[in-house]
């Protein structure tokens, strides 16, 4: 995280660091140059239930963090999480967009080639019709904004293609999405798991349920692939030998399906950008992250988000306030 | 399908063939020792809405061979379907088991060295706590009886390790399936999506969104690593000189985590086995689920699952029978 802000820093990213300041000051050394530390010893693990822990701890290094961008002291938080505390910190400091119901947690899908925004994949398990319709344009603000995708395409993930398959929710979502007019995005309709690997979408909508499974069966799946591929190549002289002249290749295509080639997730639907990167980033990851939110700022993804849910008449009525509170089971780790 | 069925029948097995009988005697030609042909030319294909074709196309050829199962004149149905005509024509004619709530779709995930299987994968796309402990019994009698795994390890697909992660449904179907006393397999708790290609673990019970949404995720993503593989060999003059030397280990590899490797899905919770078998399965796809089905049957796996629910005391209440009517969105196809 220190050599990431650092390195960040030398680009012309003004970085405030939250966290034990002489143990980071100590790794900054001489690169400290455009780099602030704040001192925010107090930290929430892996151990903590991220809801009670966001309200106990109003010291920790997170949520001191997201306070700042609540505070507007700061434009984006990026943090290596928990992704929970991430999250809860950032509903209460960072806050949701007026009328949003929910925000979700979006991916860049590690297929290389491709820069397919799936979300949400674990900040709700639960969502209704409503709920994947704010998704939608949340998705595609910020693949329009952040990934630079004009006219983005988005599919609601289903299990067929046509409009009456899937639960009664996705059924519903569907016929909401399908009757929008000017919305800032192509909807495609339903699109399927096969989709997610292969298929020509830009952001596809689903529940947190469904997304976390389906960003960990596709990794898992990939990673089982190139290694099936790596001992069959191993179980012959022949192809050993033809291993070493294709090794130079599988090497960083592996890489490239891993979930660390593309960043971290981000948390949309609030009132600033918030990137949670892996735990095991590199510092190139981090300075990624950081690099990626500064262009998500300067792009207004979080205005143009509010805009055309707006525009779209797809906010929450004011009228039904939803509890401002962290739902305790609601929150789940990406990674 | 006539290949296969000659193929089966050529060792051992009694094979009865509906359909159209001059076309079938045709093709048969003289390898028809053991096929016997029943004429059945009506057929329901993918434009029909499969609960109503299964009423009213009563001559159809997947409708006379479900019933030849209900009427015991059969042991087992194999066909290359479509699912939803399958599994409607098999409600009405096959039956659930008593005190079954609902059949799951079952596959064998195309995981190379493995013999996972996930279920349901599309016969129900919204579940409730009761199905998903059922389906757990419905998996595990399949794994023992036809995949040969003693004492199978089942586990429940959720988005974290922990008890309390997931939908209200799975985190009641997790305490139910800890409660159990003396179930004839292993219950491993939550498993995460990564578990589907890596895990290890002999079935995994979820809703039938959900596994389908994971078993195309995998299936795609498989097909999208190898592709990536074999452009990335090409992409230079040295690694296409490894190419050449590593292809006969590829080709093999590609096709063995293609569902069309692994012979069909499996319609559990019957009075009788159903295989629903790839469209453009190879005669030989077939002949092996028309032997998987016979080895089902030998080993009695409908009589265990009905014993190991019954010990277990989940199975339905007498006193709330479920509409035997088949819900016309419930059915998608597995392909």
């Amino acid at each position: 995280m220190v050599a990431g802000a650092a390195e960040a820093a030398a680009h012309g990213t003004r970085v405030v660091l939250y966290g034990p300041a002489a143990e980071l000051r100590r790794e900054i050394g001489d690169s400290a140059a455009g780099v602030e530390v704040v001192d925010a010893p107090d930290e929430i693990t892996h151990f903590d239930e991220p809801a009670r822990a966001a309200r106990s701890k109003p010291e920790a290094s997170i949520v001191r963090a997201a306070r700042a961008v609540g505070d507007a002291a700061a434009d984006a938080l990026v943090t290596t999480g928990p992704t929970g505390a991430a999250l809860a910190a950032s509903l209460i400091h960072v806050k949701r967009l007026p009328g949003v119901y929910r925000p979700a947690l979006a991916v860049v899908l590690p297929v290389p080639g491709r820069r397919l925004l799936l979300l949400d994949v674990g900040a709700n398990v639960a969502v209704r019709p409503e709920h994947l319709v704010q998704f939608a344009f949340m998705g595609a603000a910020f693949s329009a904004g952040v990934l630079g995708v004009a006219n983005p395409r988005v599919g609601l993930l289903s299990i067929g293609e046509e409009q009456g398959k899937g639960t009664a929710d996705v059924v519903a979502a569907h016929e909401r999405l399908g009757a929008l007019d000017g919305a800032p995005f192509d909807f495609a309709g339903n699109v399927e798991g096969f989709d997610l690997a292969r298929g020509e979408i830009d952001v596809v909508v689903t529940d947190g349920f469904t997304g976390n499974v389906a960003l960990k069966t596709l990794e898992a799946t990939a990673k089982t692939v190139v290694g099936a591929i790596r001992d069959a190549i191993r179980s012959s002289t022949v192809s050993k030998l033809g291993g070493l002249l294709v090794r130079h290749k599988l090497t960083p295509l592996r890489e490239s399906f891993s979930q660390e080639s593309v960043g971290g997730a981000y948390l949309l639907g609030l009132r600033g950008l918030v990137v949670v990167c892996h735990g095991n980033s590199s510092p190139r990851a981090i300075a990624n992250a950081i690099a990626l939110s500064e262009h998500g700022v300067e792009e207004e993804v979080v205005r143009r988000t509010a805009d055309s849910l707006a525009a779209a008449g797809v906010l929450r009525s004011g009228q039904m306030p939803e509890p401002s509170s962290v739902p305790a089971d609601s929150v789940t780790s990406h990674t």
